[in-house]
């Protein structure tokens, strides 16, 4: 079985549970998994974006690894983000995630330094070469590392098999096109997955395999729903649950942002939904991430009634 | 003696000399301090952007750290980078600073993760707090961060405590004036370095304490004489000194950029410059930035010979 | 009938043809008119940013005005673009186009200057005054002006009646998206359509009412097969024709970017293939733009080829 | 004589006055000319960004002209600008001011379509042709246009007599350091002013000939007297009063940005301190620009009485 084969469907990057004193929630990570897992989805992802991977030390990011790896058991893949400024920043999170048994790894270009295409394919080529046969994929996220990974370079990484698929985070429709239509074209197979929330069923729709939405954190039912409904061809239906969740979505819209940074807005929504199903015990983000206020997690909650979320 | 008294001056961010396998080279860094030293600075910064502290294993930054200290042997502060995507993982890098025994700690806000002004607050309380009696300052450079502080937060910081000083790599002057016009209105005296190459003359007439130009790992002679020409009130000299440098700094534009990233073609240009000069053995970038090839590395040189450096 | 009823459909903006001293081609005009109509548009659009109105005199304005308003002979609506840097500068442009006879008007917000978002209801406002029972629709196009359109003023100003519709050119799926939705939401019904040559199949299928592509001045008939696919259902033909099109929408990149502007880059494509096609007899773009070569012209064939367009 | 020898000192870029009902204020556009002559100024520019030319109709431009080259009388040069999307749409405007009787024409690159430094240079040539000896000055303000002029180009254009000087308002230090340097290296003598408020003296002390300020319209003397302070070598008066006209540049921040354009609040503090000095009777901005409430212009007082305005 290969990676690029089993990449497809709805694979939340999952957020970290933290207790009130900043430390890893073991408990509430796996009632997280839990719920995933009933909510029917094909994959997690840990230590993205949304897991606050590159806010988290070195123990704690391989606690959240092993915890997941465990109470994953084998039932989906788990992804591991190893999200670090340089490529030898990167490698020791590629031993690790890789010692906790991971079943792939996502990686973005270097970041905080400009790079060069040319750069980027080094750093992606050596970092294949230390996750020796589990699969690597490269994740697309110029709002984070302020570069846009071409879909020619992406092509060619898949190609030479330095990478199993891309984690699309772009917010670029025509260039994700290209990439499905250079796949297509090429005759290659690697995964190629959106991380938006919101354009999900035309995504599916032109070629793309599948999901990473964040906002599957709060509602993986409906994500999968979403899916199954346009991987049958029923564009009513996955445009029906698109458009709820759309609206579920300004949940990140919620807290205020004269008070906090974008981050802190939207993960702190996405736990406080969470928080507010009983799915975790308390919806604080990373330090030095300002919490929502009390009245900001109460915001949420209409949302979620609105979603047919309880 | 405090910190904010003594950063003055010419305090280049010194490259990180490394071997042809991309190991340090200890004997071409302690000569590249010696040149410093001779070249009458007033500090060195390691670990910088111009260091590529980002590209480095934890190992590779302690012997950078170590080496330095030793080398320098107290003649004058040696700062350190602690630069990482957070709070918690900034904090290893300070322990590792204070265990050299470096006399100042330079920290940027949390990036890849957008922040908020008073999550950078806290961030850099935070760090204070780690860093005890060494001062720490503040590094102000939105081209790599995503985010640019604001005057009033610094000035802030400044107020606090929390802080002892400010290195502006932000290359907005008017931002820089209003940093500088504050701090004179609160009566407070923290560092304000400019990290320009080539405003210099301007900054230090209108109040700048000092410079951190990478281009001075070349010609540290150069920015000493600038400084010591505006600090006499000389302001023709320094300008003709500014002048010349200008000129020089054109050595970042000889690599061809269509094969290669911007950090690339810079740091590759000073320690091309300072391989011509015989300073360093091997003038190799971190990987994975390409190198310059040897045609250009020959292109460095008559920007050398114009400036009158052999 | 009124205009939002009426604008749906293929509605390409059409390209204004030159003779070699830079007058308007109005023969060629006529023969581009034709091929559209046989192409089965369901209107045109003169002097918007493909018709490069903002590079024309007034006299060359109202000629183009004059000759489409004849050419049509009313077959389909006529819209024309009334673009400039403010109200008063917009208000001498509707006056003409309503004195030539056009069924629709397509304002931006003010430039150069700029505007804040009750500024923008401002002029809207104005301009739908001016134009009294002739439909006003909201160009967004915010790489060009700076600014974007919000959904939320659009869908207010379509609550009002000050437009009649939207052309969406931000690219920004996500924004379209929730304006769509807003408009069912609020039970409005102006009309919404993408200015997006290569999304066009995604568009209409979460609810957009049609396509103003500058690409349908080369191939009218496909985007006119990919909107009937559409709106018969048949997502696979949509697909298909909308991935041929996105190929051929390429010819974009075959001009020398070092030599000339993006616009003229696209715009000189756009006009080289409907010279290679016998349409227009001059592929010049406006002054001061850069010509493409003839080396250049002859490179847009093997597209209009692969294409099978002869 | 000239232009490029004339052009230095202090040439505001003067506000347009209007009654409440959007009129030209000729009276008020006297007394502000008035004002700028008896504060020392070595010529007014009309029409340009300050001036709100492109929100003017073209007989409002025309009354503009005609009213300031009448009161000036000759006593200092009067500029124009001719601000417009493109060579075609910009010719016109050249014609109107020779016609009045200007004596120096200010263009920008073209906007709204992006253009190529080439296309920019063809632009520059017909303008220079169509002014004939009146001088033509390169406008750079890439805030509004969305283009930067190179250094290199501008001194091209300075070489080939097609430009007699430029107006930086790029806010990009480096920049304008490398067109000094680069005027200086190749024996020219076209004018370089730059358009900043707050960073005058630095400016002055490399290299530039003047200042277009448009917080001049408010205190014409102190830039006169920083200006002369800076022509003598008295550097720490130049300074003190930039300092001092840095801080009364915040008027700009007083109006509430949540309610307007950055234009409308910078503008509308320009003529709110007229207004409040008695020499224009009404602080009203061009349509759609949202006004100053009552509040927000008492709130520009305190400010004026720092600065020692009454």
């Amino acid at each position: 079985m290969t990676a690029s084969a089993q990449l497809t469907g709805v694979v939340p990057p999952l957020v970290t549970p933290l207790t009130p004193s900043y430390d890893i929630d073991t408990a509430s990570l796996a009632r997280l998994i839990e719920y995933q897992l009933t909510g029917g989805v094909d994959g997690v992802f840990v230590l993205g974006t949304s897991g606050e991977g590159t806010f988290l030390t070195d123990e704690q990011r391989q606690l959240v690894l092993e915890t997941t790896v465990a109470e994953v058991a084998g039932q989906v893949p788990v992804l591991a983000g190893v999200i670090d400024t340089s490529t030898n920043r990167v490698a020791p999170h590629v031993s690790a995630a890789l010692k906790a048994g991971v079943d792939g790894l996502v990686a973005t270009a270097p970041f905080y330094a400009a790079t060069h295409s040319t750069e980027i394919e080094r750093h992606f080529t050596r970092l294949s070469e230390l996750a020796g046969d589990t699969p690597l994929y490269a994740y697309d996220i110029p709002s984070r590392v302020g570069t846009k990974l071409p879909a020619s370079l992406l092509t060619a990484l898949g190609e030479q098999g330095v990478i199993a698929g891309v984690k699309d985070s772009s917010g670029q429709e025509t260039s994700l096109r290209e990439l499905v239509l250079s796949r297509r074209e090429a005759g290659l197979d690697f995964a190629i997955m959106t991380g938006s929330e919101v354009t999900v069923d035309s995504a599916l729709a032109f070629g793309v395999d599948g999901v990473v939405p964040g906002l599957g954190n709060v509602d993986p039912a409906g994500y999968v729903r979403l899916f199954h409904a346009a991987a049958s061809g029923d564009a009513a239906t996955a445009r029906s649950e698109q458009d709820r969740l759309f609206r579920l979505f300004e949940i990140i819209d919620v807290a205020d942002r004269s008070r906090m940074g974008a981050s802190s807005a939207a993960l702190g929504a996405f736990k406080a939904g969470l928080y507010l199903l009983g799915v975790i015990d308390c919806p604080l983000t990373a330090y030095p991430c300002i919490p929502l206020s009390e009245a900001e997690i109460d915001g949420v909650r209409p949302y979620l009634d609105r979603a047919g979320l309880h």
